[in-house]
């Protein structure tokens, strides 16, 4: 070994990266993510993880967030990778996707996608610079049926519902009944009234009244209807009679709530509780049009969404000139995960996938045959590992219980035994036959 | 719609991006992978994307493929992001991962990863600037039993035969013979002597008989034998015979000869053909030091190597001071997809993972029987879409149809009917029960 300098090998702030037994408990949570998204049909797409420059900044809002690439040694001949930069969600490249794909694709397009995405923001608690994203989203040519809008949160709380996560709430709103009431009490620019609710969580309900009256320039009765607005909530259809008690009317509120009935109605056979209409969610500004979908935990207000989407009226308009509305949500998986890793509530287990070790008997017949045994088992479906060198009996035993393997496979070590299995949680040892043993 | 600039989609040069039907098989590619992977007991582990510059130059090789990142507006309160680049293979990172975590592994430490990774390079045939690749390595403190070259090549052997490829071979080789037996034969500096054979591929028998007199300044004789050994195939161990038929003796050759028997006698089993002692292959120059292996296409042999690797004699120099010697492969899966696609040769099936369309019914009470199908449907595990909106039952399964969906389900669309499905493939409808309904 030649003496070289070392390089202290230290994380880089804002990149996560798990332990192996953290890792399986990654994988044992994109595993059924995915199955969920599959069962209803949604389709995997990935896109390379760089763009053009001009496709990340279409919309013009999130430069500051881009890592945009250079090669370390720049090829004079080659400058179009000064053009490149990492995506910074998927949204933006499932829109240009589609636009560049339109004539190839099967419409209403249901797709999910499951990628890492980058921004090059100071991290901080539930922060990354580098996080993995997971979403789904129907877009349609035109037109897309309400059906989607109760279905897009159906599939998430179905594949969210499979994580064992703590206790959280899915919060349902609709654009529309934002609109529509304040548009009904006379407010002249509704977005400015949308964006003064949004700030509850952040600035309280004072604060927000205070917004209203001075900033949009609401009457103090103007005022106190949005803040009575903001504090309805419900579980079911009726929240729709609940804000009709509140006296307004407009074409788009009552257009906003056969909506957010429609949604409540549907959702009607999950959990009670675990679907909430919640009139103070607004989620952004100008990208959602009608149903707004937000997840939080319950103990953890504070700690922002953990899904969230909605419907909007046009996803690629930057790339195309059709009109692609869609509904589409997100899991923060990454965040979730790191999260509930912090407070100590991921119990993580065996550090490798192995099932079975198989012990390698020093006898080399016998090692041969502990081969074909490991190669039965796993053509049963089984991860057997087969120990690397003839150790005595013990230290194979011990490497299994460091490893977190539940069973250990002794094979014939002599000639008048048969095959047998220590299970190594109990300490009970058994008889075993490679063709029928299971586990448990 | 408001009329706003339009941003052409265009792809980009050598970031491969597949439409739906494709990345379906692109799936079914990688899961069988990983579970292959898993069924010999490697565990998953996934670094950052992005590693600091120090650590990916710490080798000093490969800086120009390097793509740095930049802060698309920098912020000056952090030039650290300044000093990150994408990781352009699987091995740098996992070099450091071992180094930084080095207390908290298990020894010999056996991991797959399955990553994208980045080059700068200029994109041609079977080179891209973002690919996935995946490795499975051992690596253990200080010494890896020989036990490990012949399981690496196994593992990647049973995982490449899940998936259907055209015919290849796995070569065999190992550096200790090829290093030892030109030492038997005097040659000064073997390391130049492999660096000339190593372009056999390239420049052809007579240039490296050139070579081998010129540059490396062998005598006719001694040049002679380098290619007699260059020369030799075979597809047992008495491979072993062969090459110790050319009479030339060394202790470090004797060693090799034994590693190179006990990899060939041990992967015996395997289909006839499929493992192929062949001494022309070196893989590189310093890097491996034991076996080596690389598989290549029979068809295309001018295609590259689909997978390789070897053993290497410390993982982690550059950030530990502790001997990590390991035996690993990778497969260069996306440069082999790639290559089927182009040649025509991957079938692709539905653009979608649904099994099973259901129907709509238009009746309202009967719309939401047909909910609950679906979901008892996939309570049992069936991929079930329902259709979004009661089009007429013509139009739904024209909408299967071109999804490439296998069965249609009809509800009871009357009082007087059951549940029916139809094979859209055979055109057959029969009766069937959601409880005990099986695909195919």
């Amino acid at each position: 070994m030649t003496e070289q300098k070392i390089v202290r090998p230290t994380p880089v702030s804002g990149f996560p990266e798990w332990l192996p037994e953290v890792r399986m408990v990654e994988q044992h949570w994109l595993d059924p993510i995915r199955a969920g998204f599959e069962s209803y049909g949604f389709c995997s797409i990935e896109t390379p993880s760089v763009e053009s420059l001009d496709v990340l900044t279409s919309k013009g809002e999130t430069s500051q967030e881009v890592y945009a690439l250079r090669r370390l040694q720049e090829d004079p001949r080659d400058g179009s990778d000064a053009r490149l930069g990492l995506h910074f969600d998927l949204t933006v490249p499932f829109a240009r996707y589609v636009a560049q794909h339109f004539n190839e694709l099967v419409f209403p397009f249901k797709r999910y996608q499951i990628q890492r995405v980058w921004r090059g923001e100071r991290p901080q608690e539930g922060r990354f610079r580098e996080f993995t994203q997971c979403d789904i989203d129907v877009i349609n040519v035109d037109r897309v049926p309400l059906h989607f809008d109760a279905e897009i949160p159906r599939v998430i709380h179905g594949v969210m519902s499979e994580l064992d996560l703590p206790a959280w709430t899915l919060n349902v709103n609709n654009r529309k009944v934002l609109e529509g009431f304040y548009r009904g009490i006379g407010a002249e620019d509704p977005l400015e009234v949308i964006r003064a609710v949004d700030k509850l969580d952040k600035i309280g309900a004072e604060g927000v009244r205070d917004l209203l009256a001075t900033k949009v320039g609401l009457s103090g009765r103007q005022a106190d209807a949005c803040m009575e607005l903001a504090g309805l909530r419900g579980t079911g259809p009726s929240i729709v009679e609940d804000i009709a008690g509140l006296g307004v009317r407009s074409d788009l509120l009552s257009q906003g709530l056969d909506e957010l009935a429609f949604v409540m109605d549907s959702l009607g056979d999950l959990p009670a509780g675990s679907v909430v209409a919640n009139l103070s969610i607004a989620r952004g500004l100008d990208y959602y049009t009608g149903s707004v979908y937000e997840g939080k935990f319950t103990e953890w207000p504070d700690f922002g969404a953990i899904c969230s989407g909605g419907r909007y009226e046009n996803l690629a308009g930057a790339f195309i000139r059709r009109s692609l509305p869609g509904v589409g949500m997100s899991i923060g998986v990454t965040r979730i995960f790191s999260k509930l890793l912090a407070e100590g509530l991921l119990p993580t287990g065996p550090s490798c996938p192995t099932d079975v070790l198989m012990v390698l008997p020093e006898d080399r017949a016998r090692a041969a045959g502990a081969a074909q045994c490991a190669a039965r088992l796993r053509g049963r479906g089984l991860n057997v590992e087969l120990y690397h060198q003839p150790d005595k009996v013990a230290k194979q035993v011990r490497y299994a219980a460091r490893k977190g393997i539940a069973y250990v496979w002794f094979p014939p070590l002599s000639d008048d035994r048969g095959h047998e299995v220590k299970n190594l949680a109990t300490g009970e040892q058994t008889v075993a036959d490679p063709e029928t043993w299971r586990i448990g």
